[in-house]
This record gives C-alpha cells, structure tokens and sequence, in this order.
C-alpha cells in the first residue's frame, strides 16, 4: 500500500467504536509484523477490538493481511479435493485420528496441519507422538507426497504460514486478549485459509471444557469463521457440538490414542463414534463427496488400514505398544444414584496436571498421564464404584489432579433423569 | 504486600467488567515501576480501565499505589499556609504567571509545579524561560527558601514524584489510552498530592481547545479529582471554565508573558483578569484566607512586586526586554459582521505550528513565535481588519499555520447577537 498510518490513530479508531478501514487494517498488521507498530500499541489495539468488536469486513480484511504476511500452500495439483477439519479444541477430542484416514478411504485428501497442547485442552501431535517413531515435522514436499499416496497427513504446521498470526498469538496469550471472537477466528481462518484446503469442517466446542462457554458465544465465532471461509472460497461449514463433557472414555495422549485406535477398529465409545462419522460426512459432502456410507469404512477396516498407513508415512509403528504410566489412582462415587455431571472442564486440568499437557510452550508432556473414565452422565453410579482412574509418571501430581476434580463429579438421587446432551447442538453453514 | 498475582487475571478482570482489588492495584502499579509487568500488558490494562472505567475506591486506590512509587515533599515547616493550582491545559492559558505572585500577596505560599507544553497547549516553563536568565531548576532546600522568602516558585517537577506516573504516561502516549478520565484525574492528582499542598484548586478547561471537549467530560474529571484530593486530605475545589476560545489576547511564550506583566500591572485581557481573581479568591478560601479584596493587589502594584521578586529569585531579570519574532503576518477579516468564531483548537494548533509549541519532547520552542489576537468572539468586525498577527523566526511556517487557521475564524452577519460564553462554567467542591 501507498500510505502509512500512525499506530495511534489506527488504536483510537477502534477505541472510538469506529471502524478501521482496509488500508489501515493492512498497514497495521504489515507493520506490527516488521516491528514498526510496538508490542504495547498491538496490545492496546487487541483490548479495543476485543471490547469493541470489528465488522464482517473489518474480519475479512484483518484475515486477509495476516495470511499475506507469509506463504500460502497450493494442494490444486492433486488427483483428488481437499478437505480439512479444525476444532476449537475440547477435553478428551481426538476425533482428528480416526477422522482423517477415514475421510482418506473416499479418495478426499486431508492435510491436517495441527498444533500442541496448551492448557487444560490437548494437542493432537503430543498425542500422535505417543507412537513409536512417529515424526510430526514434514517438509512440504513430503507432506503432498503423503497426500497423493496415503490420503491424509497430520503434521505441524510450518512457520511460514501466517507469521502475523504467530507473533500477535503470542501477544495475546500475556495480554488478556486470547477471548477476542474476532481474533479468535482471524486466528484459526488465517492459517486455515493460507493452508490452501478446498473444503473445511470446523467442530466449534461449546461448554465448560471449551473456549466457549455459551451456546451464542459459540455460534458468534462459528458464524464469523464460516463467513470467512466462503469470503475466502473455501467451502466452510460449522457444528456446534458439546463439550460439557469429556468426549469418548480418555483424556491424555497414548489413552486417546489407544481409543482411537478402538474406533477404527470398529468399536470404542458411541459419542466418539457418532461425532467421527459426522464430521466425515460432513467433510465429504464439502469436497463434493457425499452420500457415503462413511460407517462401513469402520467397521470392514478400510479406516484401520488407511491409518496404519498414515502412520508408517510418518516413521511411526503402528504396532508397537503404547506407552502406559508408571502409576495409577482410582476416583470413586461417594454416593449411590445418578452421575449428573463430569464437568469437562474439572477433568482436563487434572489430566493436565497428571502430565498429559504442558503450563508453558517448552515443557515436556508424559506420553502415558492421563485419565480414564468409567462412567458419563446419566449412567447409574453405586457408591464406592471407580469413576476414574487417574495415570501418572510423577504421583506427587495426584493430589493437585484431585483438588481439580473437586465439585467436578456430581451423583444425583437414585431414579432421577438425568438428560443426555446430544453431541451435535447445531450446524452453521 | 505479602501476595503476588498474575498480570493477566488483572488485565481480565477489568476486562470483564470487575472491580480491582486494592491488592490487585498496588501490585500492577508496584510491578510495572519494577518492569514485571510488560509495556504490552499495562497498555491493555489501560485500554480496559479507558473503555470500562474505575470505580472512586479503584482511582483512589491507583493513585496511592502511584504517589507510593515515588518521593513525598513536606511543606509543614512552612510559617504560612499552601495553596496550587492545577490546570489541564489550554490555548493562550498564562493564568498562572499573575497568579502565584498574586496569591503569595497574601500570606499563601505557592508551589507551583509546572510542566512543558506538548502538543497544541503550551507550557509554564516554557513562557518564564523566555525571561532572560530565569531557571526552571531548584533543589528541593532552594524551593523550600522561595517559598518562605518571596512565598511563590514556579518550577520544573523532580523526577522523584510519582515515577510510575512517569512510566506509564510516557506508555500512555503512544498507545491511544491518554483519553481515560481515571488516568488522567489518578496522574495529575498524584502528583499534587505528593507534592503536599494544603490547598488545592484546579481549573478544568473545556471545549475546543481543551483535552476534555464536552462540559459531561469535563465534570467527571473535575469530579474525581476533587474526591480524589479530598479522600487525601487536600482542600480540593475545581473550577470549569471555557476553552472554546482562547484565553486573553495572545498566545506563546513571550507574548503570554508581555500580556501577564500587563495583568500584573493593573490591566491586560477582561477575561485573563478575571479568571486570576477567581482563581485567586479560591486559592486563599481553600486555604483559610478567604474574604480579601485581591483585584487591590493587582491595582495597587503589590503583585507585580511579588512577580519581580519571584522572578529574580531564580536568576531572572524582570526589566529584560521580552524576545519578538523576526517575522509578522497578518490575518484579516474576509466579510463584515460580527466575530462568532475564533477556535481555540485552532488557534492553539496554529501558535504551536509557528513555533510556540513542540511535538516531541526534545524539540526547542521559539521564544517569540505565537499569535496576537485583535478580536474576540462578539465583536463586530469589518473587511480587511486585521484579527490576528502571526510571529515567527522561521516564515516557511506560515503557510501551516494559515492552513491550521481555516475554519477556525467565523463572521455572522451584521446585526448577529453573538452570545459570549462566561469564563468560569461551574464550581465542583
């Protein structure tokens, strides 16, 4: 662009409650990237946008300049469209692994770049690293190779991809600034669209082990990214699905694995199942392939073997034994009756601090901590039954995992209806 | 304090909309003089206390934590009682030139820290310092001698009252977050409460010209500064008064100076004279000397002696010719009729662009640039009359100061009733 703009005046048009316009919204993110517009003028400009808002296209052009800060990916020379999913992250989520090979079996591409785990919510890679040998890092030549030959591809996301994005995440995380919807899906979309999928599912949590804690939160950030990603020309859709909850029966890297592996195999918990076969669906119908009997592919083996696959492309043996932690502690009912709630929130901090996540970007995660689950809500519960049973390297973190859990697991009287929330809410297209 | 906390819970809870505890405050303040906390986190803070605001107990509290940052002065050995005067800033406003010499006519002793122009106002220090010799720098033991001596000082501030103010003024500034009404009333007032008057009056401009443009705006500034001066045991009054329209008939820094020995000598600009005795008369009242007749000390020559003595005791030469400009350009009337309109702002902005102000810092100010006004808003005027006369050293500044001008001077028709808005608008004790 022609004209450069004063940080100040940029910051106090959005402090005002005006909006920003196109060039001033490309000139601040270029400048910010290159050091011209100081940490605490980006800062100030993140609490106004965050208090404030920003228009649809105030969004579109914020999107646009973080992914022209870098480089953007091109899968158009494949045989096959490309279709990606992206969850908001959640307590006990894994559905990316049995999902992606098994949208691979209907001859979609995946290239699901993902991140780590930060916080009570996991990381799909510190997950996937519980396998023997398994590389996240590929060159992108290696990443389009995989792509043609196995069908999906999980991998790290390179740098080169929205480093805007980088930098103001980064910013965002020590400033207050992380909750601002608008940021939160110029975030997500920038490096989604940058990426270069032709299709996109987004799995939008909402509930107490989600980013999102209400259901109109949760719909204000679907509707935002699904706009962003049709402005973009890429074929968007959202669900909104529950995250009240831990999903499936584990939370923690090598226990969601092995789940994951249950579910391609034909078996493990329906509500990993269902939401498995549903983005599936979903995500075909995107890339222009729907109306498959995605289910079978889970139970004839088809997804098994695209997964096994996936991961000997990526050094990993799938046959090698997962690793399991040295120590365990079982959570019991305290009462008889209903168990009413297993707060999602209450079990991924204790899962965290069992070791599965990490406090800080460099700290190590324990490939076996975690956290098993015995009963969901509406199950009947006798006292003294285990509800969960807790996995650890270091068992000095038990008791922190215990005080986490407090007023997390609720018993309701014997005979009372406890409703079951369905998994998906709602879907936003 | 014995707690420590996170800079992010702080920045979220007011974020959020919650009160700050007084832990909260003293420890953010308390870290961001340490640097703990980040430039990029205290600016978000800022923005959050701009957008949101701070309850009485929160500003009362903030203040504090800043006035704790730093040095206190005494002014209890004194033989007589003290009264300042805080003004937030206009065009043409040398108010305090006549005033203190006024005020220590009676047995109030004045100690008036003064700061430097910035932006379209100007600066105490810089109008005195174009007296040839006059220092703006005392000790701390010489300031207390003045006082006691001549019972006035103006001089620069120490860099020892209330740092943290320092720090996060300065942060302020280039991060869009100067406009916050609890920053700027917890910033001057701790600055005057560290000082340690007795008394304290401040006169809060409004309109054009002035940081605060709506009377709304103005009066809960002068609100809190009020309470905040009373809750800290300072005899606090504010006055509100006009900046639509510049104050007397020049502005710069040695034409303000020529106008205030005109004040002193028994004359000078109605408005100029009369906002002196106003101020003056709240001044002695709020220190216990109230009922005096002080328009006699201007008349009878008793103030101007208190002016030469104030002067000199800082090394200033009170018979010195004052500096001029070496250039002059006129501005005249374009129609006849009646002066509706001469825009402080504009006029401010103007003087500032011939040289009478700074935008940064460490830039120098030209002595004897500035403007001279020949019509005030309800006069009538003809054609061709001139209504202002420019000066500047450097010419190739009258073409920006012109282009400054435009829309700033109004003329309604002849026979127009132009109503002349009072000086003093309101009085908040």
């Amino acid at each position: 662009m022609s004209e450069s703009f004063d940080a100040v005046d940029v910051i106090t048009t959005k402090r005002d409650r005006h909006e920003l316009s196109d060039d001033q919204i490309r000139w601040v993110i270029d400048a910010y990237t290159r050091g011209v517009v100081a940490d605490e003028q980006m800062s100030a400009l993140a609490m106004a946008v965050l208090l404030n808002g920003m228009t649809r296209r105030e969004i579109a052009t914020w999107t646009a300049a973080m992914i022209a800060s870098g480089e953007r990916m091109d899968f158009s020379s494949l045989s096959r469209p490309t279709a990606d999913k992206h969850s908001t992250g959640g307590v006990g989520d894994k559905i990316t692994l049995p999902l992606a090979p098994l949208v691979a079996v209907f001859d979609v591409a995946v290239p699901q770049l993902s991140g780590r785990g930060l916080g009570h919510t996991g990381g799909t890679l510190d997950k996937l690293e519980s396998v023997a040998g398994w590389q996240a890092s590929l060159t992108n030549e290696a990443m389009m190779r995989q792509l043609e030959d196995v069908g999906a591809v999980i991998c790290a996301a390179g740098s080169g991809l929205a480093p805007a994005d980088k930098k103001l995440y980064a910013l965002r995380d020590v400033t207050g600034t992380v909750e601002a919807i608008p940021l939160i899906a110029s975030s997500i979309m920038s490096k989604k669209i940058a990426e270069g999928t032709g299709a996109l599912v987004l799995d939008v949590k909402v509930g107490s082990g989600a980013f999102m804690k209400t259901r109109e939160d949760a719909t204000e950030l679907a509707r935002t990214m699904v706009d962003l990603g049709t402005d973009a020309g890429v074929n968007t859709v959202a669900l909104l699905t529950d995250m009240s909850t831990p999903l499936g029966l584990t939370a923690g890297n090598a226990l969601e694995v092995r789940e994951s592996v249950e579910v391609l195999a034909g078996g493990g918990p329906p509500d990993v199942v269902e939401l498995t076969v549903r983005l599936a669906e979903e995500m075909l119908s995107a890339a222009g392939r729907g109306g498959q009997d995605v289910a079978a592919a889970l139970a004839d083996g088809r997804a098994m073997d695209a997964w096994r696959r996936m991961i000997a492309a990526q050094g990993g043996d799938p046959d090698a034994p997962l690793p399991t932690a040295r120590e365990t502690q079982e959570v019991r009912a305290t009462a008889s009756g209903v168990l009413s709630g297993l707060d999602a929130y209450a079990v991924g901090v204790a899962a965290w601090r069992l070791g599965a996540g990490r406090a800080r970007k460099e700290d190590p995660v324990q490939a076996g901590a975690g956290i098993e689950i015995h009963a969901k809500p509406g199950d009947a519960v006798r006292e003294g039954d285990v509800l969960l049973t807790l996995h650890t390297d270091t068992p000095d973190r038990f008791e922190r995992a215990h005080a986490a859990l407090e007023g997390g697991i609720t018993v309701a009287p014997q005979g009372t209806t406890v409703a079951r929330t369905p998994i998906v809410i709602d879907r936003i297209a």
